[in-house]
């Protein structure tokens, strides 16, 4: 048995900034905290290596040992990748099945993070999501199922209009539908080595698919876009939907390895797994649980539905992701999910804009900006599609491209809205009994009246958190107008019963008479101390 | 050690029709299918037999071996019940951690049952319920909860309400809440030794509560009512919502030894369990599953909830048990539930009919009645309560006695028309597109339009089991109103689009334009033969 020189064949590269991870080119001592820091390694390129190798490092802090999966990148080439999420010196050390890969040492210094990086994305507040550096991230979601399987002029284009859209995350699938670009594109990868159906070799995979994947998740990244990579799907007859256990153990483990170390990916089980029919609910649970356990980042997980909910109070789900086309038709029934799971509600796909035959793809733009608003105040998140397909393109659903739809705008206004909002985020402030109101009560209060067209709100606050005195100042929304009225002058607080507060001088609120309205009531001061024995808290 | 006696000190009784346990006097070889055997022992009398005891029966039919608990009446009698869930001879021994009162062996002949016995409600169709001959259970319930705590006459008042009144489920609490009937009148029994909360005895419950309770139950199943019985509830502060978990364990296995050979018999583990501020969730977990491991008989349970709500995930949950105030509002948001929990959704707590200044018993009797036609579209069930304070009298939903709503009748119209409907209950026909129809596809359909006015529908279904050429009648019924309108002539499917069937001559239904409207949709017949090829399968 011999001992193998330590640092042979190691280099350890710090993936930054905008680069991919392949075009790294120099060893870094330092790397910003949530960066990705790379492990590169030569070992075996004989027999299959995606299936005899296991490879991994610790890395320590001197707090916190944490084990990394690594991957065959093929040719020879093994990689680790690791996000430090603290500040400071990382040492690490491999472990491998092969003597030329183990025991390899190496450290870094993580640095303070630039300032567009906040880190990836965790459940806060129970039902909302926060960067780990604390920002509140107000998900605004689209979907571009197939986008990297277009021409590369295409792929541009999709990040040119992302650059330009309002969406902060975005659904992926990370193996192919059988539909393709233009009807005559074949994709020019695939994530298996060979092509399918007849000659893939589901035992090896193609590291070039992953190694363009993984460029275009960066370029997503340097755009603040979350990628919600998807990672089965039930489109496709080709083999891959017939793997057994340990095929499907091998993808995930391969494709977590690689990708985790990436700060803005969020892990989508599967596209409306209950459609795959090639899988129990027990293989869900199982492979949910992988994933939980095989990604040392813990990012988000999630699996999203076809018709069959489900049960996302399961430990591995972090949020729940739903189809569901009528639950976001008030704020009412978008919250009813959120007591259900007690866990954050996205509703991933809720029909698309667009004008297709197909009644999952007529929304109007004000169908799609109405479910948003109704998903806003119910405290819950909503997932955006664009599906005009008689315009002689291929949808921005499927393939990206150019958006065609008029809602993307309203949602960039939505979107400052709830940026300016409370920073826990949006929660029913009396869910059962002003079902379209979310806020944060005593200081922030939104309520949205869907497709009703009232002529006047009556200003009128729930007790919770609200003493006699307090000031607000109050705005009208137009959704799809995109204008803030500010109502002129100011409402101040006044207990009316056992319930409620109402403004000193009785004043109500005139509106437009118009659907796609909101109402925006924020707390300026707390009462004066000169308002005397109504501010008791027994007044409460 | 002395062997002991067989047969001494025994006698089995079967109590049946409506007799109460306790009045048994006979003997008997002969007991209906899901009636209630009993055998009675003489045991030890002094210490503490609750405690010191432990006791059981194994019965056996020859296929089925089913262990069944027992448990201490006073004064040195100890019972173990019995329900048979198949006919023909079954024997029994005893098992006892005391010689005098274990290996005690009989038998007894279960016959076919009386008419009206159904046996218990079982779980039906993953939404719905049926009893256990198979017969539909179409759950229309109310809320009772301290009706045993008021004087006879008005616990007899309260039996003849009920013969009168459309409800087969009554929600109680089997402890008493710190609330008085008539202010004045303190409640003549007590489930524990001594009165609360200076003398109780927590460790020795009081017999003579449980046997009145019991004769009431057996009452209530002779009106065909189901006693959904509430183990725990918040309501007190004397002692018994803070009881160790020994003693929580003991109260839960007498409760369910005592009352799970009644077949009416539901166990609801708590009222607003989340409001019970000394108990955890982990709590509840272990006395959910308790009660299932104990209940031989494998009865109806779930828990009801505050504001917060329980995991209806969980294996021991047998249905949802909800309160909400909202859900209901809509059957498309009622629906919503049964997709995340997989299971029959009760909203047994809807707020109250009444005129309360409390906002949770303000419902019109319209807005009840709207809310169970809300829940039935929805394909859930409702539970009734009636809270009419300013009337000098005591509410119905606390103490029973009189109903002063004007909902009862209403549901009784809406029992009917569900008990005339499909066998396996009402579905959501096409859950996200037409939320307010539910029924069998191809068969029957209510469309509920709730607080909506419309003048007119047009006549369409989902094609869903629908083919060219069915032939449909319509119903116009007024929820309100109770009346039930015949549409004159014959609806005849013909396939619209890829989605629809519509009449074949374009007609649209008339309706009244007020709210509280539905329409009924039932097949008359299935297509002719000479409807030609548009039946053909792929025409679907």
């Amino acid at each position: 048995m011999r001992i193998p020189h330590f640092a042979a064949c190691l280099a350890a590269f710090a993936v930054m900034g905008s680069h991919s991870a392949r075009r790294a080119e120099a060893p870094a001592a330092t790397l910003e905290q949530w960066g990705t820091f790379e492990i590169t390694l030569k070992g075996p390129a004989t027999g299959n290596p995606f299936v005899d190798v296991r490879l991994s490092a610790v890395f320590d802090d001197g707090r916190t040992q944490l084990e990394v999966p690594g991957f065959y990148d093929g040719d020879g080439v093994y990689r680790i990748r690791f996000m430090p999420d603290t500040q400071g010196r990382w040492r690490y050390e491999t472990r491998a099945s092969r003597w030329e890969l183990t025991g390899k040492t190496g450290e870094f210094t993580a640095t303070a993070p630039a300032k567009a990086n906040h880190g990836p994305v965790r459940v806060a507040h129970t039902y909302h999501f926060a960067y780990a550096d604390g920002t509140p991230f107000r998900q605004i979601g689209t979907t571009i199922y197939n986008w990297l399987d277009t021409p590369d002029n295409v792929q541009e284009e999709t990040l040119r209009t992302l650059a330009g859209a309002p969406f902060n995350k975005a659904r992926m699938l990370l193996t192919q539908q059988p539909t393709s670009y233009r009807q005559s594109f074949a994709p020019p990868r695939w994530p298996f080595a060979g092509t399918p159906p007849r000659d893939w070799d589901l035992t090896r995979f193609n590291p070039e698919y992953f190694r363009h994947y993984e460029t275009r998740v960066a370029q997503l990244r340097d755009l603040g876009i979350e990628a919600d990579l998807i990672l089965f799907n039930p489109y496709g007859k080709w083999g891959f939907e017939t793997m057994d256990a340990a095929g499907d153990e091998r993808y995930v483990r391969y494709v977590v390895a690689r990708f985790a170390a990436f700060r803005n990916v969020w892990w989508s089980l599967a596209n409306e797994y209950d459609f795959l029919r090639t899988k129990t609910e027990a293989d869900w649970d199982r492979l949910g649980a992988l994933v939980q356990q095989a990604d040392p980042f813990n990012h988000l997980r999630s699996i999203h539905n076809g018709t069959l909910l489900y049960d996302h109070g399961k430990p591995w789900v972090t949020h729940v992701s739903m189809q569901n086309g009528i639950a976001v038709e008030s704020p009412g029934s978008a919250q009813l999910y959120r007591d259900a799971y007690r866990k954050p509600v996205v509703y991933d796909e809720v029909k698309y804009e667009g004008d297709a035959k197909f009644r999952w793809a007529d929304l109007t733009g004000f169908d799609m900006v109405h479910r948003f608003w109704s998903g806003a105040a119910g405290g819950t998140y909503v997932g955006h599609g664009d599906y005009f397909n008689t315009l002689g393109e291929d949808t921005w659903t499927s393939f990206g491209g150019r958006l065609l739809g008029t809602s993307a705008p309203r949602l960039a206004f939505l979107r400052e809205i709830l940026e300016d909002g409370p920073p826990e985020g949006l929660d029913p402030i009396d869910k059962w009994n002003d079902p379209d109101t979310a806020g944060k009560a005593g200081e922030y209060y939104l309520t949205y009246f869907g497709r009703a067209m009232p002529t006047t709100w009556a200003f009128q606050l729930y007790k919770r958190d609200v003493t006699d005195g307090m000031r607000f100042k109050v705005d009208v929304i137009d959704v799809w107008e995109m204008t803030i009225t500010p109502v002129p002058g100011e409402f101040v607080a006044k207990k009316k019963d056992n319930y409620h507060f109402v403004d000193t001088q009785g004043r109500s609120v005139p509106l437009p008479g118009r659907p796609g309205i909101a109402v925006r009531v924020r707390l300026i001061a707390p009462a004066q101390a000169n308002t005397g024995p109504a501010r008791a808290a027994g007044e409460r």
